[in-house]
């Protein structure tokens, strides 16, 4: 029941066609995510609209590519779009598809598997998000965290390759560090770099595990124990490789 | 918003005090669960009101002789009553807040730590449940259970001891088991009787694994993975030691 | 032994050529499996009867093809044949030995790995199954479901992409839901759908964690145990991805 | 290294009395924490400031009672002072230790086990926290939360009981939801709270699973991987019953 | 149906009263357990009949005591009577209850928890079963796997303290270990006994894991995983702390 | 030091070259695997040499097919040869390497991945070993175990396809079952045929959990749990698809 | 056989009494842990000779004080003493027992549990240990190793509280870091400290993981795991709270 | 900061240019690692200076071959160049593009995937590092260990196929396990080689679990448990399959 039928039902109540209790009888049973709810819907909309996002694992090249398509071609949208787990096959049919649609060409970043098509360059975030990470075989993950982060209208930097087993390069960024507003961590094997970045500085850090490692790292669930168990207070952790939440979330705190 | 308020307001609009949009603006702002969703919310009361059901477990002898006393002064409510995981002093609170409130003394069941108070004998279930045990150390899961479905309406009976290692027992009582509607099937340890039960009857079979046992039973584990393997297709699975809930599903089949 | 055999026995007794002791010795060692135990096994076909399966994985595309043509050239059975967790190569096998066998072509679903050859529309359910679904991730294993009751006799349908992060989504199926007869809830990641559908209806719901995610989802894992761990009192589980085995119980709850 | 000996030896080299090379030599060899690090430090104290935190178990009810004191007797420092999983006898140390010093008495809080003294009612937090929970048994992690956002300059209010198998419970309040800055999100057993709110807003919530339930919930297991994997994208996870952890990444957040 | 039930049937075939028919139809029905299935049965007591064992865990004093008297009182039987994980107070119990029907007193044997009442010295094993244990604190395991053996009429004899560490301990017992004729092998912490033992001898050896040590021990089952994976082959398992079930297998081998 | 060494020594004590003092010293540091341990050495040939047994997995065609070429041309002896895990190159290999060598053609067992070189048709175990298993896809690791027991000197024969979801086609064979002078069970998902097959007989039960299954069967654990919980007190239990090493064990038994 | 013995043999050899043959038969069968193997044994006892150790965890105060007591009264051995997981109790036992004998009165100490008994003063590890703990709660298990360490002839020294979230702290300690030629460093929560100091050292760091913490880290798993995930390539690890394990490593170290 | 700029500073100073304060407040934020730290960087240079070292896995093999030719052309260094976990490609990649700089070919090590370039043949170690492994599948692993020990300069070797089933192939060798410094132990399945060889020696064991095996080896996990439990107090733990690292710890230990 849209806002039409709405004001319908209340007409025929104002022209006496309909009595209060046979009015109150339909409100009662529409479906009430055509009234309040649709705001929830909206506020969604509102949230995930920062950037539209498709996550490319599990479907087929073509699949991917008619829903960006069906993105770049509704007319009143602006917003940057995101492929996440894609390979280069999704690219070249993404690329096919619109090659019109999309004139600023769309970039397919290899090493975390993520396409971009930027269409709005509009910070909105407030301060900016650092991402930073342990060994370099973190990298596809922390990429996928910050072109996330980017294309959701934030200032995002990377810091590389700052392991906890040669603290001196971390504590070099010690400035970058108190910097940010918001931190993310990608650590993989003991996935300490959370607990030592959270103590030096005074703002939420959001900690990636990754499936970096082998053996007793189980596929990341080493690093994820470890973060989860963190002695650092401002640590708060999201699943293994997941380096786009971790910046959904990041996203969500510096826009407030 | 209750109905009263709704009618208010389409009074209004019939009066003219209110125009339709002014109307519409206020309506779609009211809280749904006062319209379509006390339905819900009813559906819930009428699904769980066979029994009033607290779970002693974690509350004081007095907020359950408490909530009791309550449920026993509702006027309009003549639901049985059911307390799970309560012991000797919860029992005590109950019956001296209570004495006089519920004439036929409430029963407390000491194997399976049940209070039970009966003032419902109306049989609503269709046909019968049979809680089937392995194991001596299961029956306090199991007589959770048949109580649980006796307090809820149903014909229920027990058939204990009748582990897989022994399956003569069990073939001996097989006219119990093909005469059920539903099987309720406790077993700790290799949590192997309901694979076998299942194979031997044509019902929907409820297993409930217990934590009876030591060593590699880790606390119900390896029952609950065995029943969750079942080469019976007949076969679902609740909770370790979960002897309430499995009786609410089979319930919930015997009235449909 | 069979009743042939039985007989004789009795007819030598009352011709007086064996005496009741030397019939009784005989008889307390022939295999009871021909005398009571056939009910069983009856009582098994019976069940299982509404449709053949057959399960694919693990068998050759030729070993399939040939059960299946055994199947079709049963004179007296006209149930409906259901092949699970089958391929393209299966399915061209199974096309290739059963052209004329099987006028109304076999279906291969490819999204389940389902293959259906319909010889029965017969409704023998008493309701509706509805299969709710989270993600499209999980949309194979419903399909699995979805198939398997509906070849089984019964009405099913699917309802599919109401996860929880979108809650109004679900709300909106209200009518659905509270229709069904049983409910199968197929989720993976954090497998909370079943909690909010089991507090949505009076019906038993079947969960059916999968082996979607990433990460801690530990292929299905996740999801287990958080349906295991359910707060609605209506829910029970079966093992990860076993869309087959939740639609047998649902058929089981439907037919009686 | 303090400043002055610093000062000390630049006025040697103004004075000729050390060569540049030989106050080099001296100032690599300085800890650096007397220099720039102290500014970390700082900012540690800074964060935490906010509150004086002191972690009641593990120590002796004297030595909590002493430390109390030493923070009470600090003249510079009028900062809230908190003490977690604290106990009856605790308190009683505390107040008999502290009780001229602290004239607006110490209160226990006796569900979650925390003291607070309250001596500082600004609020620093530039939005509000609300802290959502699921069971009644989950009240205890949530109050410790609650308390923590409070005693660190927040507003922050509760919103309990609102599980997921009651959807409407939770909807009824979906105007509070949407008015925090932050959510804070305590739920057992299959931890699928955080992902239905995290649904329905555009703010950052943070889960904290608790070790509410039993069986295969597995101390809280259950409940942390459904949140690690939760489908609603702004959820973050901090460990099991870690209601102080959540709450100073709340505070965190809102303060910036 | 008993024997006698039988022939009834039999003899009013003969008589003409009953058709064979009918009788078919008859006995068709009748519970197999009379018929063959009595052998069963009967091999169980058989097997079980060296000696009678009663679990002491989760039993009161007075159950295994009135259990006790009802096997003494058994005039044709004179088998030993073993009750396991007892204490000090079911062992007064049994004393009390039993005193004059158990001459030779009953022991308890407070290492490992376990009664026994000797009836019966005959041997009836063939050969010799050798009890060898790592470390003392996994004596009362080993204890009660000797214990058993022995009431089960063999030869069994211990070897203690034997650990790998000191693997010469273990040499020096050579000719004891070669003498065996099956071996249990009782050990905690990495659990390599077994594996040493088993390529020093040409019998079957059967592993016991303990419960012993702490941390990564897991309560067992790293001694349980070492034996499952030993390089022995001449090595099977049973449950963690299971001596009792050590000794059956040993004695049905010895048996044998 | 071999005994020609040991005896120079001596025939030199014995001529008064060596005093008895220098030959203790040299004797005391003669590595004792020389004298007695050899025994042991002997004991252990004398066990394996029933099959001489070659692990094909992780060994390349040429390296196996030049192991059992070496075999072959041990002339003094003439046992039988076993090749597990092996493929159809490694039994290529095999074939081309040693024709002339192995008249009577080696036999590649497909399903299992086996290769036998019957030589040798004594039968030198004492009763007959039973090889029984639940479902078709347990067959590969029960002929793993049937083959090795057949090769090893052992009368073995298969009972499979005797799952306990059909139970009455398990007693439909309780006569073979109780001839059998041990059992080996092999079985996956629920693992419970251990249990049953334990409860009708009394013969040592070596339970063979198979990985066979998916989902929370993870493996083979959910069986090997089982197994090692089983309620039947003669069943022990061996790694993981591990038919070889019930087969060794078996044979041990079967011969002592 | 000792060597008495061996060179009776050897004599009887001499004088022509035996054979060399029949010696040599003798010699072959003769026990060899009476010939060389003595030396193992004697290794062993060197190397735990630095100190004897009891572990009081599974013995009465009575056992205990007997132990010492007997250790006390071996007239040529002056190592120290040292119980480990003692109690109040065993202290007043030892105390009681032991009077006169240790006159320099043995100490408790209550915060690990250890007892010790000095009797050796003399310094044989060649360098210093360091041992590093994180939070205050890993203080017991740290102190373990201390006294382990002193106890066993080896200057060390603690260095406690330098947790990795205020890296600072044990930044400023850098130089006894560097002094140290074993460092055992104990952490609890994410174990994240030996890869810290693992990156600032040269010499081996032996890593103890803490059971301290709750929820996610699981007894001291998730440390464990860190640990074993280092990324500093220096750090090898021993079981959960083994503080003495990890003190016997570097005394084993610090003395080649 | 360099050591160039803090001159300048300090020349500024002495000149009169700067006030002590104004140099003073400069230095206090320089970047400390310019400083003291380097010290620190110093020492990891040194220490992994031994050898240089690449991670082959997760880098192509151009990747490789550059960062061996950027080693092979520092002129100052002559340190042996290792890759381990490589493959032919980076071998073949490493020799094109380095032929001339490498004049002794660049070697690759199959079995290990390991690349050795030496450099430097000299003996830093003090004593010899013994690689001890159980089976021949340990071998790749335990080749890791040996090949990086020797290529850090020490002696180092191999002690293969000494399992403890046949426990007299370890003691036959006795003598070489106690003349090494260090021994590395190698093993897989049940990981009891350590307890075994920590027994017989008075060095450091360093222990390597493998992922050899099958079910319930759990890809290493049974071995490390074994090791982390062992009961020799010498024996300290590194990852699964960690060759590399046990190797650089024994370096460690035996250069101090």
């Amino acid at each position: 029941m849209n806002e039409q039928e709405l004001l319908k039902i209340l007409e025929l109540v104002k022209l006496g066609a309909f009595s209060p209790e046979k009015a109150a009888e339909r409100l009662k049973h529409l479906p009430f995510e055509d009234l309040g709810f649709a705001k929830v819907d909206h506020h969604r909309a509102l949230r995930q609209g920062f950037a539209e996002v498709i996550l490319g694992k599990g479907k087929t090249p073509s699949q991917v590519a008619q829903i960006v398509r069906a993105m770049l071609q509704k007319k009143d949208s602006h917003h940057n779009i995101l492929v996440t787990r894609a390979d280069a096959k999704i690219f070249a049919a993404v690329k096919r598809a619109n090659g019109r649609l999309a004139p600023r060409a769309a970039k397919f970043h290899e090493n975390s598997g993520v396409i971009t098509i930027e269409r709005n360059r509009e910070i909105t975030g407030k301060g900016s998000i650092l991402v930073v990470s342990a060994g370099t075989s973190d990298i596809p993950v922390a990429e996928e965290a910050l072109l996330t982060a980017q294309m959701m209208g934030n200032r995002a930097e990377p810091l590389y390759d700052v392991g906890v087993a040669g603290i001196h390069r971390l504590l070099e960024h010690r400035e970058n560090l108190t910097k940010a507003r918001v931190i993310i961590c990608v650590a993989g094997m003991e996935g300490a770099l959370p607990s030592v970045v959270g103590g030096l500085v005074a703002v939420p850090v959001i900690a990636v595990p990754t499936s970096v490692g082998y053996g007793a790292s189980f596929g990341g669930v080493a690093a994820l124990l470890g973060m989860l168990n963190s002695c650092a207070s401002n640590v708060t952790v999201v699943n293994i490789d997941n380096g786009f939440g971790a910046a959904c979330v990041a996203s969500c705190i510096n826009r407030t």
